[in-house]
């Protein structure tokens, strides 16, 4: 928790690719000027005066010379914060705060279109009226089915909640099985244990909405794909969670059905990637839970308020965690 | 309502292109055999004896011969009956009832499914994976926008409740304001008055969900869509309740985004039709409610047990208004 008289006198740096709204709406938020680092800061700093005191860096990175010694809190402009604890040790004291914003209501809306997608043929009949032609498709209810959901924090609840509010039975899976499901899922079942297996065979939809970790790197791999009969697969999490070779051969042997990928373990894609050839799937560009400008506002300004109140932001990472 | 003691003793004549599993589980339900009709009643009947006495039919038409004098309880394999009711006055004192079966909960996902599509971009992003494009785009997010559903009946109701709780505003048009708004509605407002023009201006999803009878019929023309302000729309009702040149009109100058038409004024839509050359739009070959061969023998079963215990089905289609 920063000290709030170190707080006060911070300076606000910011990402250089932030829009000018977002660098406009801190500055109005913290009551001080923004400056881009590391385009503006050089060793005399932005007023001349010496580049040092405390910092508060809002951003997506840790770029190269962020004096980590002066950094007090860092804001995320993305909910995953995996590209910022990767580099190395997070600097001590340090604050870690995340963007999460409307992220749960745009991923279970993704989760469910897509699901829905399957369900109506949506891409085949673009396709058919794209030829011209008339051809009778039913549909396959969704209601009644059984959805699998990866990771029970606030993305797979959400996920759930939007998913069940469909008609869909909902089982989450989870490394600790909390007392009680969170919102939106029937039940929770531990990560590697039977009733997964067993759930992973009678499942119409398997989510996976994990963050990365040591823990879930190549996740959903050949054993796992191994227990699934007739699933299709959505990744909405991380890329890296996903062994793309297992996940292609389980498309071969139809397995698993069909996949939807939001997220790849190498982003972005080129063209004649070997993703962009695997059966039955689609690739959507990292695009299900691009956070809005306003989103960032919104949570800063939460955790302004909270550290100004001095208490712990909702919206702080677990920097050993990874989430 | 068809005496008792007629309905014991009639024929069960069913249309030739039934499968065979409804056919046996009509005969299995009514305790006769069945007869395929016109295909195998000949002067004689099925069993050399008179073509005569009442006569149960179960299908789709009404067949040239069929015996409408005898014809005692007509049950439509589909929801909508205006097939049934257009080629002439219905025969006296023949009951006709349908099956509505779960078609209510699959249009409804249809229309859900579409306007998430549209919101995730569903078929532009199977297109750019189909080239192997890498490109982010934003969503939209369905949660909070305006839907107006027109027609607050079963299938409307079934509608505006799906979307409702994927976080959507609705608002049912009708052409008679029921005291409480039915089952999914915020709120209904009448067909024709400025209340459902100033909705049709606010709305961002206009579905048409309305009967086909000589008060529908092109409902939605140049008037309506004069007021619409860039929802889209779909159309799950019947194809006959929307001029294609208005509609065609107002794709043409934005004023409707895109359009979903499940159903057209002639159906089935020949390679060439100008229905595939709209712009932004997708025809879906009359797909959304295929009723599935359980709905068929589930509502019959209904119906034939309300009839055997003196009580009008539910399932009653009134004749004199068409639905």
């Amino acid at each position: 928790m920063p000290d709030p008289a170190l707080l006060a006198r911070a300076r606000l740096l910011t990402a250089p690719d932030l829009a000018p709204a977002v660098r406009d709406g801190l500055a109005e938020i913290t009551g001080r000027p923004w400056t881009a680092y590391p385009e503006q800061v050089t060793s005399g700093g932005p007023d001349g005066g010496p580049d040092s005191g405390p910092v508060v860096y809002v951003g997506a990175t840790r770029p190269a010379g962020l004096p980590e010694e002066d950094l007090l809190w860092y804001h995320s402009v993305n909910a995953g914060t995996d590209a910022l604890l990767a580099p190395g040790p997070w600097p001590a004291g340090a604050l870690l705060t995340r963007t999460v914003g409307r992220m749960g209501a745009r991923i279970a809306q993704y989760v469910l279109a897509w699901v829905l997608a399957e369900c109506q043929s949506v891409p085949e009949f673009a396709a058919m009226h794209a030829r011209e032609e008339w051809r009778r498709m039913p549909s396959e209810l969704a209601a009644g089915q059984l959805a699998l959901v990866h990771g029970t924090g606030r993305i797979g609840s959400a996920v759930a909640s939007r998913l069940r509010a469909c008609g869909l039975r909902t089982v989450g899976v989870a490394r600790t099985v909390p007392a009680a499901p969170p919102p939106g899922f029937d039940r929770v079942v531990p990560a590697g244990g039977e009733a997964e297996r067993e759930a992973l065979g009678k499942a119409r939809w398997v989510v996976a909405a994990l963050p990365l970790t040591p823990g879930t790197e190549n996740y959903f791999g050949a054993e796992r794909f191994g227990y699934v009969r007739g699933a299709s697969f959505v990744n909405v999490g991380r890329g890296a969670t996903v062994d793309l070779a297992a996940l292609g051969a389980a498309l071969g042997t139809g397995a698993v059905r069909r996949a939807v990928l939001d997220v790849l373990p190498s982003e972005p894609a080129a063209p004649g990637d070997p993703c962009w050839r695997l059966p039955r799937t689609v690739v959507t560009s990292h695009s299900a839970g691009i956070t809005a400008d306003d989103d960032v506002l919104t949570d800063f300004a939460a955790c302004w308020a909270e550290l100004r109140a001095g208490r712990r932001p909702a919206l702080t990472v677990d920097v050993g965690r990874g989430y």
